[in-house]
């Protein structure tokens, strides 16, 4: 990184800033970024009582479980608490600062959390590099050198962390419901982004780890947060949406070591000449050539997704068979269904995506022609045809699951067909419990399946609505 | 197609079968086949009284709007009608027979239905030709010659009129929702996803107007279908479902003809080695090399879709936008946003889709520029930032709607962000009926949005989860 030093000051003050200033890469131990995620005293400066403002919003999430010291210079009280006129009233020891005020307020209220040795500051605002404010930027960047703060944003959404149940998000619960504990991270340069893929997980019951949306990374980058959650013990996924990497090195670098323990998946922003422009007023960054971000990620043996629905399907696929992943030898499907349509569809996608149907044992066949039309082909695809019943799934999921040549299983589950009903799910949450195989379910998501659909992730299943998701997913997964 | 002849009967009674035949090729008027879809007098043979026999759900649903006369020697009364021993007892002219027996009876009922002179039978049951029993197939067809009966089937879920309200398709309404009366038809080998896409449609409020489950297609084929749909003043947009086109020069000449009036969206299953392996046993179909149908589908002008998301999507993006399809002349996407790194996926999937970021006129850019904060960039994408109200989505779409540089809005809406309410609903759904342009939605689909979504589709709004399944569709929407 290039040293770069305000210019806006005169050259005396700058040079006594340089020597006073530490080395502007920032090191971060293994509890580097506990100060954040771990955080129990905090400063919001910016708290706001007019409702819907962001400083509201996160003065709100945050009091639930932390001690709050709200800093407003212009009112007395917020929901009955003192508000303190800057960081430098506040007796108590403070963790972490949230900052939420304008752009231009930003490095006087950083320099006074420097003068109060807060080491570690989010900053919510946004109005730096993304909005071509490079003075403002240099200002903040050599503010924060000046007294070794560390700093997520500015320009982002804020950070979560279910373990120590802090909610430093700026958007309200009742919007943006919270995943509940599970073991995936998410490391979002958007907010936007990373409020989407959260509610999505709230919303299918993924569970999480911890979450950071980091915006322009002034100064610490995605490198900082893949480091920190590669040796955190509640973590186990990791996955990233990056619009830029700020020093490809040290990613490589760390990244290397990280995905030899954890998988990690990557969906990177400004793929295209288009993207690229796009990416540079969002988060200022210049997202660079795609061939070279690709290579990295692929030296890395990091799991590359080219959309958004991938980066979610994908973790929550490592989520739900992470211990099973590990014993998974070959790319072996074996598809269930009592549609021979999608068994057709399926069987193409599974090709298209190099993945391989396999064939199934003779002990196998012979078990299940027993339960079978008489007409009936048991192969793969194994169309369990429209009048299957609870049972015959049963039976075919039992058969597959002890094929010793298969090493995964595609369930199309179609409830049009008559005889089979909701007890299907139990059958189903009985052989995912048994962990012999991963089962990917693919099921219609309309008024009659949603509650079936509902249940089956509550009891940890994986449900796709098409075939050609489940099977991109599995493909990555499998890879 | 060649001849065949029923091998299990004498040399001579074959020869009078052979004199007696029509020529085996079905040709279809344009009235051709409302004897099926219009059908107003139809025997059901096979029907039960077993709740959840086919024959017994097949019933429920015909006598709701049809005069059905149950067809059944083993039992004297169903649901409190009389059951006939066979066609021939009953004494009403039948427009269409309805078959729902033991694949080995169903020559023989075929046969009563010739002597009854019924020209039109939809054979349910399946046994045939996928499940390799050629001989009772061709034991079939000679009938169907022989009294020159026009045959939908076998092996197949039925067939469905929303104008006619004709419901013969044999899975429960409380299972799989009808949709409402549309301009979307649909010819669908499988059944399974025929029924799959219906129950999806109803979900979606998108409408029908005719449905049609073909399966083996022993005599009507998909060229059939097209051609009477092409004539259908109730369809105005065609989908098509086929593992194996039987006629490939007069699918050619036809689809030629078709494709010129409406569009013709095309899922071709088993278009891989596996994939066309299963469709063997499923509608006994050899589906074929994979480069020639899709140079067929080419020639003709249908617009090929990978899978079974997009044929629904297309779908629906023709049904709502026909008229102002026409009107577009080219592919400049605008894209508005409140949330940037939706903004940079939008940017990536439409340059990665070969359709184009239009540019703004610099008098939109100076109208939003007033609604802005200072900082905003206002380009493509338009990024509304998370500040975003009502009141600037409104300006946004108006400015974007009314510039001629813009052929399509893709419009990214995050309910996260706090300012913005359920009134967006009525401000898009003015935006939409002005017709202008086409707009197509991007929203998260988690439990706060759920509501809201379903709005916006009862108001005719076209609405997708994920970006890149969006700009896919716009693609071939707009291709």
């Amino acid at each position: 990184m290039k040293k770069k030093v305000n210019k806006t000051k005169p050259k005396t003050a700058r040079k006594r800033e340089i020597i006073e200033s530490k080395p502007e890469k920032v090191k971060i131990s293994k509890q580097g970024l506990d100060g954040f995620f771990k955080a129990e005293n905090l400063a919001l400066i910016g708290a706001s009582h007019e409702i819907n403002k962001i400083g509201n919003v996160l003065f709100k999430n945050l009091i639930k479980t932390k001690t709050v010291f709200p800093v407003n210079p212009n009112i007395d009280v917020i929901m009955n608490r003192h508000s303190f006129k800057s960081v430098l009233e506040i007796e108590d020891k403070i963790d972490m600062a949230i900052i939420a005020v304008k752009a231009e307020l930003v490095p006087e209220v950083v320099e006074q959390c420097g003068k109060k040795k807060i080491k570690n500051v989010l900053i919510i605002s946004s109005g730096f590099a993304e909005a071509g404010n490079e003075k403002l930027n240099e200002k903040l960047k050599n503010c924060l050198e000046k007294y070794d703060i560390k700093c997520i944003g500015p320009n982002c959404l804020g950070i979560y962390d279910a373990y120590s149940d802090l909610d430093a998000i700026f958007l309200t619960q009742q919007r943006l419901k919270r995943p509940t504990q599970g073991k995936i991270s998410f490391i979002s340069q958007s907010g936007a982004l990373g409020g989407a893929l959260l509610g999505t997980m709230a919303d299918r019951k993924i569970g999480i780890s911890k979450f950071v949306s980091y915006g322009n990374a002034i100064n610490l980058n995605e490198c900082d947060y893949l480091e920190y959650l590669g040796n955190d013990p509640e973590t186990s996924v990791i996955c990233v949406y990056v619009e830029q990497i700020k020093d490809g090195k040290r990613f490589l670098e760390i990244g290397k070591k990280v995905a030899k323990e954890k998988p990690i998946i990557v969906l990177k922003g400004g793929m295209t000449e288009k993207g690229n422009k796009a990416a540079m007023s969002h988060t200022g960054s210049l997202a660079g050539d795609a061939r070279i971000y690709s290579g990295i990620l692929k030296q890395i043996g990091a799991i590359q997704v080219d959309n958004l629905e991938d980066l979610f399907s994908v973790a929550n696929l490592f989520d739900k068979f992470y211990e099973l992943k590990k014993k998974i030898k070959g790319k072996k499907i074996q598809v269930i269904t009592n549609g021979g349509g999608y068994g057709i569809i399926c069987a193409d996608q599974i090709e298209k995506n190099k993945l391989e149907l396999g064939e199934l044992s003779s002990a196998t066949v012979a078990k299940m022609k027993k339960f079978m039309p008489t007409f009936a082909n048991i192969g793969n695809p194994m169309d369990l045809m429209g009048d299957v019943t609870n049972e015959r799934y049963r039976l075919a999921l039992d058969a597959c699951l002890d094929d010793a040549n298969i090493d995964l299983v595609l369930l199309v589950v179609l409830y049009q067909t008559p005889l089979i009903n909701q007890d299907l799910v139990e059958i189903i949450s009985q052989a995912q419990k048994s962990m012999k195989k991963p089962i990917v379910i693919v099921m219609n998501n309309n008024e009659f399946e949603e509650s079936i659909k509902e249940t089956l992730e509550e009891k940890e299943a994986v449900v796709f609505e098409f075939p050609e998701d489940a099977v991109r997913a599995i493909q990555k997964f499998l890879r």
